[in-house]
C-alpha cells in the first residue's frame, strides 16, 4: 500500500453506537465517536405514547441507528482530519438477534403513522425475552418432528432468536406480521440503508435464524407446522441469498454520503455481529485459539476445521466468523452480571468505606482483597448459574449456588469464588470442544471485564491451564467491522484481499500475557473436579431442585409459567 | 404457703453472671443484678502475664465466679428490700462443660502461685476447642473397643466435653494433672464454694462426662486405653456419687453468708446447667413439649418416658433435666451466629442507610423486609451448616450452602432463607425424635432470638407444623436455678416438694402463641423435602465435597489438620 488509507467501523451496541476510524496499514485507531441512542432500550413505555410494555419486552427505535450514522461518522472524520477520499471502506457490527419488521422498501413499520403506536412495529432488541412461549413450542415441534438442525444449536433455539421473535409478532399482531414486507436483522437493515441494497449476511442467518450453508433454512413444512401462516416466511419476508462476511454489500448512497461526509460509492461490507466481528480484530483467524468476549455474560467463539456436533453450544456456522471455517459459538449466561449483583446486594458498608478510603471502586477493592487469597483458601465453590446456564447445559432454569460457607467467610472470598466459578464454567466449555476433537490451545479475551480485572484473567489461565492474551483494542467490534470494510473494498481500492490479510496488518493484542502457574493449576484441578460433580448433579437431572424451586416460586407469586 | 418466701437463682454465663430474686408463690421476678466477669473469656493472653494462648483456647478465671456471688446477690437483696430470712433457697446454673483443676480442698490451681502462670491451671470454658485431638482419639478408641456409651451421645463425644479437656491437661501438662486433686465442673465447684461440701450433679456428669444412671462412668479399662495415667481418673479426681437435680447440696457457709448477705445455712441446690435449668422455668416438666433455647446456636431439650438410642443427639441422660425422666438434648451449631454473619458480611450499605432512616436495627429492618415475602418466593433453599452440623449428622466439617441464587436475589431473601434453613434443621431433629417413638407436640422457645424476632418464631411454627409458645421470662436459667433452690429447701422451709410443684407455681409462658398456617405449612413441606435431599446428599457421604474443601483449605493455608 503506497497511500495511507483508512476504514471506518461502526459498532451498534445496546445503549449507543460508536464509530471508529482506523489506519489500514497498521490498525491504529485514529478517532472514535460515540452517539447515545435517544430512546435507548425501550422496556417500559413506547416513546411518545402512554402504551406500557409487558415484562420481558425490550425494543429499540431504528431512527437511533440512523442518528449514529449521521453523528458519529462525521465526528470521526472531523476529529481525525482524514480526507473522506482516503476512507476506502465501511463496515458495521451489531447486537443480534435484533430484528424489525419493515415494508418491502425497507421502511421500518414503526416509522409509519399506522404502526407507530404498535409495539410490534418496533425493533425487537436481542434481550427482548417475551417470545419464550414461541421458543418452547418451536423446540418441541422441532424435536417431535425429528429436525436435526437443533444439533447445531446445542439442542435448543433461544427465545432471543429470529423465528421466535417473528412468530411472536404473528401470534400477537397478525396485522403487523402481514404488513411486514420484510423481517430483517437490524444489522442487515442498516447496511440496506447505507447502500440502498437489501443484503443478508451468513453470520446472523446462521447463528440466529437456523440457516446453514449446506442445508439452508429449515424447510417450509417446518414453518407450516409452527403456524400455517408462517409456511413461506423465508421466501416472503427474508431471503435465501446469504452473503459471506467481508463481501461488499454495495456502495454508499448519495443520501448517506451527504449524511456521513463520506464519498458516495464508498464500499460497505455486509453486516456482522459484534462478538463475531471482534475475532479477527484480536488476531484470531485460525483454529485452536478461543476468543472470549467477557462482559455481563461470556461469549466464546472458536474456529474449527470441519463442522461437528458439539453439546450445548449456541451454534456452529460454516463461515459464520471467518470465511471457509466453521465458527463455533458458546456462552455463559452470567459473568459480570453476577459480580455486579454481588457488589450491589452483598458488600457491606465497611467495605464501601474502606474502598472509598483507598480511592478504589468497590470492584477494585474486592479484587485487591481477593488477590491476596490462595486458591482453595476460602473453602468455597460456586455454581455460576445466576442467570441459568447456556453452555453446555442449555438450561435457563438452573440457578446459582454457594457452597462451603462458614461464619468466617468474608466477602472477598465469595467474590473470588464467583470469579472462579465462571472460570470453571469456561473450562467446561473448552473441554467440551476438546472432547469433540476441536482443539483449544490459547485464550484471547476481550471486553471490559478483562481490561479492568487482571485477577480474573489470571484465574481463567490458572483454571483452564491455558495461556491468555488480552485484546489490544477496547473496540474489537468496531475494529473488526472496519477490517471487513477494508476487505469489502478490496486491494484495488487500497483495502485487503481477505480478512486474513487484514488481520495480519491491523489486528493486535495487548503485550502482556498470562500463563498458568502449575502449582495453582493443580489446586484448581481439584476444585474443578468438585465443580464438575456439582455441575452434573444439579445440571443433568440427578437433583432438579433448582427447577422445582423456580416452579414453586412461580406458583407462589402467581406469575405465568 | 402462708408466708411470702423467695429464692435466688444465679446464672453463670459466658461473659457475666446474673442473680435473680424471685417470689416463690408466683415466680414473679423481683430483682436482678448482673456482674461482668473482670477477665471475661480468656482467649488471647493469660491475665497478668505475657503468656499467649494458642488458637482455639478459651479459659476463665474462677475468681470471677466468686465475684458474682459477692456482688450480684447483695445487689438483688438490696434492690428488692427482701429480708434475707425470707430467701429460703439458692440455686445456680452454669455453662457446661466448663471445668477446672483444683486441689483436694477445692482451691483452683490457678489461685496458687506455682500454677498461676500455667494456662492449664485455669478454667477451661465450654468453648475451649483445643482438645480436638483428644476427642478424636477418644472416639476412635471407644469405637474400636466397642463401647456402647457412644450411642447415648449421637455416636461422638465432643471436644468441648469433660474427658477430652482433662486428657488435654494430662497430655500437655502432666504436672498440672498430677497436682489436680480434683477435676470438676465449674458449676459443681461454685456449689462447693457456697456450701463447703463437694457434690457432683447428674446433669453435667450425664451430658458432659459420659456418666449414666444405669451404667455409671465408662470402666477404668477404657480410661487406661486412653492413657494408663488416666485409668483411675474418676476415683482419684472425680466422684461416683452423683446427686439428682433439686437435691440439697448443703447450707450456705458462714463465709458465704457474710459475702452474700444471706443467712448461713440457707439451702443450696446441687449445680445445674443453663439450658437444662430453663426447661422447668418455661413450664416443661413432662414429655412431648420440646424446649429450644435459641441464640447463636440452638439447644433442644426434650423429656421422654424411657431412654432410647436416638441418632445424632448430643446426649440422653436419665434425670438429666427432670428427675425420673430421660432428658434428650440435641443441638444446631449455627443459628443466630449465621444471621449475625450475614448482617456483618453481606448486607449492603443501602440497607444500613434505610434501616437507620427508619430507626431500626439492621436485623429489624431485614426482618421487616423478609416478613413481606411469601414462602418459596425467593426460590432459595439453604443448608444451615455455617458451623457444621451437630444434630443429627454430628459433623463439624459440613458447611453452609445457598442454592437458587439469581441476579434478582435480594438480601432479605437470603436472610429469610437462612432463617428457614435453621427451621428445617429443627424439623429434622424433631422428626428424628418422632421416628424413634419420642413424640413432640409443642415447641417452647426461649433465649434472645425469639424475643426479638417474631418472624423467626412463626417460620419455625409453619415449618414444623407445631404450635409454639415463647418463654415468659428472659432469664430462664436463673429462674430455673431459683426453682431448684426452692426444691432443695423443701416444703418445711417454705419451698417446694418437687420441681413439678415448683414449676406449677413459678413457671410461666408468654401469652402470645404461634400456630402453623396450613397453606404456608404445605409450601414449607415442599421446601423441606428439598432441604432433606440436600441434607442427605451432602451430609451422608454421597458427596463429601465440604470435607474435601476443608481438607484442601487446610493444605493450602498450611494449618495443622
Amino acid at each position: 500500500m503506497s497511500r495511507r488509507t483508512f476504514a471506518i467501523g461502526v459498532d451498534f451496541g445496546t445503549e449507543s453506537g460508536r464509530a471508529l476510524l482506523v489506519d489500514l496499514t497498521n490498525g491504529q485507531e485514529i478517532a472514535t465517536a460515540i452517539h447515545l441512542y435517544a430512546n435507548g432500550v425501550i422496556d417500559e413505555g413506547l416513546p411518545g405514547t402512554n402504551i406500557q410494555l409487558e415484562p420481558d419486552w425490550a425494543l429499540q427505535d431504528p431512527n437511533d441507528y440512523l442518528e449514529v450514522l449521521k453523528k458519529a461518522i462525521p465526528a470521526v472524520l472531523e476529529k481525525s482530519g482524514v480526507n473522506p477520499e482516503d476512507v476506502i471502506g465501511l463496515g458495521i457490527d451489531f447486537t443480534a438477534c435484533t430484528m424489525l419488521p419493515t415494508t418491502s422498501d425497507g421502511t421500518p413499520l414503526c416509522f409509519l403513522p399506522q404502526w407507530r403506536n404498535h409495539p410490534h412495529g418496533w425493533v425487537k432488541l436481542w434481550k427482548h425475552h417475551a417470545a419464550q412461549d414461541e421458543a418452547n413450542q418451536l423446540n418441541r415441534i422441532a424435536r417431535e418432528q425429528g429436525y436435526t438442525f437443533l444439533d447445531r444449536y446445542g439442542g435448543k433455539i433461544s427465545s432471543e432468536w429470529f423465528f421466535p421473535k417473528a412468530w411472536q409478532i404473528l401470534n400477537e399482531a397478525p396485522e403487523v406480521y402481514a404488513a411486514a414486507g420484510r423481517l430483517i436483522e437490524a444489522t442487515d437493515w442498516v447496511v440496506w440503508q447505507l447502500t440502498g441494497i437489501e443484503t443478508r449476511n451468513e453470520c446472523t442467518a446462521g447463528y440466529k435464524a437456523i440457516w446453514s450453508k449446506s442445508e439452508g433454512f429449515p424447510p417450509n413444512a417446518f414453518f407450516r407446522a409452527l403456524d400455517p401462516r408462517m409456511e413461506h416466511i423465508v421466501d416472503e419476508k427474508m431471503s435465501r441469498t446469504l452473503l459471506p462476511l467481508g463481501t461488499k454489500a454495495g456502495g454508499l448512497t448519495q443520501e448517506m454520503a451527504d449524511w456521513t461526509g463520506l464519498l458516495p460509492g464508498t464500499p460497505v461490507a455486509v453486516a456482522n455481529v459484534d462478538a463475531h466481528a471482534s475475532v479477527p480484530a484480536v488476531t484470531v483467524t485460525e483454529p485452536e485459539r478461543i476468543v472470549i468476549t467477557m462482559g455481563t455474560s461470556n461469549c466464546h467463539l472458536l474456529l474449527g476445521v470441519e463442522e461437528r456436533v458439539v453439546e450445548g453450544i449456541c451454534g456452529v456456522v460454516q463461515g459464520g466468523i471467518i470465511p471457509g471455517l466453521p465458527g463455533y459459538e458458546a456462552g455463559q449466561s452470567c459473568v459480570g452480571d453476577s459480580f455486579g449483583w454481588f457488589v450491589e446486594q452483598c458488600v457491606p458498608a465497611s467495605y464501601e468505606r474502606e474502598a472509598a478510603n483507598q480511592n478504589l471502586s468497590i470492584h477494585q477493592y474486592l479484587e485487591q482483597q481477593a488477590a491476596r487469597l490462595l486458591p482453595g483458601e476460602s473453602g468455597l465453590v460456586a455454581l455460576d448459574w445466576w442467570n441459568g446456564n447456556r453452555s453446555i447445559l442449555v438450561d435457563a432454569d438452573l440457578s446459582g449456588v454457594l457452597l462451603g460457607l462458614t461464619i468466617a467467610t468474608r466477602p472477598e472470598e465469595i467474590y473470588r469464588a464467583m470469579i472462579e466459578s465462571t472460570a470453571y464454567g469456561t473450562r467446561v466449555i473448552i473441554e467440551n470442544f476438546q472432547a469433540r476433537g476441536i482443539p483449544v490451545k490459547e485464550i484471547v479475551v476481550t471486553g471490559g471485564l478483562p481490561e479492568r480485572n487482571k485477577l480474573l484473567v489470571q484465574i481463567y489461565s490458572d483454571v483452564t491451564g491455558l495461556p491468555i492474551r488480552r485484546s489490544g483494542t477496547t473496540q474489537g467490534g468496531a475494529l473488526g467491522a472496519a477490517m471487513h470494510g477494508a476487505v469489502a473494498a478490496g486491494t484495488s481500492a487500497g483495502g485487503y484481499a481477505s480478512i486474513f490479510e487484514a488481520a495480519s496488518h491491523m489486528a493486535h493484542l495487548h503485550e502482556e500475557s498470562f500463563t498458568p502457574n502449575p502449582q495453582i493449576k493443580a489446586i484448581y484441578d481439584r476444585l474443578y473436579q468438585e465443580y464438575l460433580i456439582l455441575h452434573d448433579y444439579f445440571g443433568r437431572g440427578a437433583n432438579d431442585v433448582m427447577k422445582r424451586l423456580k416452579q414453586l416460586r412461580e406458583e407462589v407469586i402467581g406469575a405465568p409459567k
